[in-house]
C-alpha cells in the first residue's frame, strides 16, 4: 500500500513558457502517477500546447489544465511559492534548498492548509530572475555537477516523487494559516505605491524596486490573518498620501 | 556542494527490450544528470537504438551504451541485479522494495564492493517474469494507484534521483542574520506614526494599536538586512505624511 500520495492533490504545478509538446504531456503523466492534479501553464508556446492536448491519450489532467498570461496570476490562490532551478553557484538572491526529506516536508506542511504552487522553466532558459520574484523560495535537485540541467518531464517527476511522501506519516499538526500570493501581491502593490508617491521608488528605477518589494513580502511569510491587517495598513497610508497629493498638484 | 553523487559510477543501468529512442536518450541523460555511466541494452529495436545514438547531443554515455542478448550476459559482472516494477500485487515469487531510503543503501552498499544492475523493462511490457529470475530482488516506485505506469525515461530520472544520497548538505544558502530587537523597534515606532497621521490609528485607541504593530512585525521575523530595508521605506514614507501634514496645519 503506498503512502498516502493523495497529499498532492492541492499542489499546483506551473509551467512557465514550456514549448516541447512532448514535455508538457510528461509533466501531466508525472503529476497523474504522484498524485497531482492541478496544471497551470504561463504562456505556453500555442502549437506545442495544442499538440499536447490532441496526443493521443492525453489526460483528463492535460485537458484541464489552466493557462494564464502571467505568474502572478498563476500563483494567486497559492500561499507557497517555489521555483525549481538547476543553478546553485549563482548569486541568488533567494533561498535555495535541495529536493530531500526536509524540504518536501515544507511543501507538505503548506499542503495541509492550503495550495503550493511548484514552478518550473521553459525548456531552453528555465525560470528567470523576474519569476523568481514571485518565489518564496528556490528548489533544486542534486544532480552531478557535470550535468545539472534535466529534462522537464523529467525534472518534474522527480519533484513530485521527492515530494511524496515515502517514509512513513510524520503527523503535521499547523493550524497557521499562510497568506495567498494573490493578498501579498496586494500589499506589494500597494505598498509600491506608497514608496512611488513619497519618493522611495525614484523614477526610471520602477522595475528593480517592485521586484524587491514582492520579494521583501515573501521573505515575511505572512499568515493570512496577518496579510488581511497588513493590506488595511497600507491602504490607509496611500489613501491619505493620495489625498495630500490632491492638495498639492503644483508642487509635485 | 552536492552530495557525492559519484558512488552511483558502478550502477548498471540495464534497459531490456527498448524501443522508443527518445526514452533511451532520455534515460541516459537522467544517468549523466545523477552520476551513472554505464548503460547497457538487451535486444533494443534497432532502428530506436541507432536513432536514439545519432540524435544530436547524444551523449558520450549513448555512445559508449553495450548492447547484449540476453539479461543473463547484460548482467554477469554485477554482485546486486535489481529489477523496477509498477506491479505490486501480482503474485510475484521476489520481494518487492520501495523505492525509499532503505532501498537505495542497500543497493549503495553493493556498489562500494562492486557493480551493481537496475533492470527496466520495456515501455510496452516492463520486464518479464523470466528477466525477474536474474533478479535478487525488485523495486517499485511508490505511485498512485490510479495510474502506477511510469514513462521509462522518467522512471529512470526518479530511481537514480532515490539512489543517490540527498540527505547531506541542507542548507546551500542559509546565511540569515536576524533583524536586532532595537531595529524592530524603529519600524513599528516608524509604522504607527504612519499610521496615526494616515488615520489608521484612531484617538483613544492607541496603546492597543501600537502593540499591535510590533506583535506584526516580531511576527515577520525579519533578517537583519530586510529591516534595514524596511526601516528606509518607512521612514521616507513619514517623511513625506509629515511634509504634507505641515502643508495642512488647520485642516487636521
Amino acid at each position: 500500500m503506498p503512502a498516502k500520495i493523495s497529499e498532492l492533490d492541492q499542489l499546483v504545478v506551473v509551467l512557465v513558457r514550456p514549448r516541447n509538446p512532448l514535455n508538457i504531456g510528461a509533466a501531466a503523466r508525472a503529476m497523474s502517477n504522484f498524485g497531482a492534479r492541478h496544471l497551470r501553464l504561463v504562456n505556453p508556446y500555442a502549437a506545442g500546447f495544442r499538440e499536447a492536448r490532441s496526443a493521443v491519450g492525453a489526460s483528463a489532467l492535460l485537458n484541464n489544465a489552466q493557462e494564464f498570461d502571467s505568474v502572478a496570476e498563476a500563483v494567486a490562490d497559492c500561499s507557497l511559492v517555489v521555483g525549481t532551478t538547476a543553478i546553485r553557484n549563482r548569486a541568488l538572491q533567494d533561498p535555495v534548498r535541495r529536493l530531500n526529506e526536509a524540504s518536501a516536508s515544507a511543501i507538505r506542511t503548506a499542503l495541509v492548509s492550503g495550495r503550493a504552487a511548484l514552478l518550473f522553466g521553459s525548456e531552453k532558459i528555465g525560470l528567470t530572475n523576474a519569476d523568481f520574484t514571485h518565489c518564496h523560495w528556490l528548489l533544486t535537485i542534486p544532480t552531478d555537477e557535470q550535468n545539472i540541467s534535466m529534462n522537464l518531464g523529467q525534472a518534474v517527476a522527480v519533484c513530485l516523487f521527492g515530494l511524496s511522501r515515502n517514509v512513513v506519516d510524520e503527523a503535521i499538526s499547523e493550524q497557521i494559516e499562510p497568506a495567498a500570493s494573490g493578498e501579498i501581491e496586494k500589499i506589494t502593490q500597494g505598498l509600491y505605491e506608497a514608496l512611488k508617491i513619497s519618493g522611495y521608488v525614484k523614477p526610471g528605477n520602477d522595475a528593480v524596486s517592485e521586484k524587491k518589494v514582492r520579494r521583501l513580502m515573501l521573505r515575511f511569510n505572512l499568515q493570512a490573518m496577518d496579510a488581511k491587517v497588513l493590506l488595511g495598513m497600507v491602504r490607509q497610508i496611500v489613501w491619505k498620501l493620495r489625498q495630500d497629493a490632491k492638495g498639492y498638484p503644483f508642487t509635485r
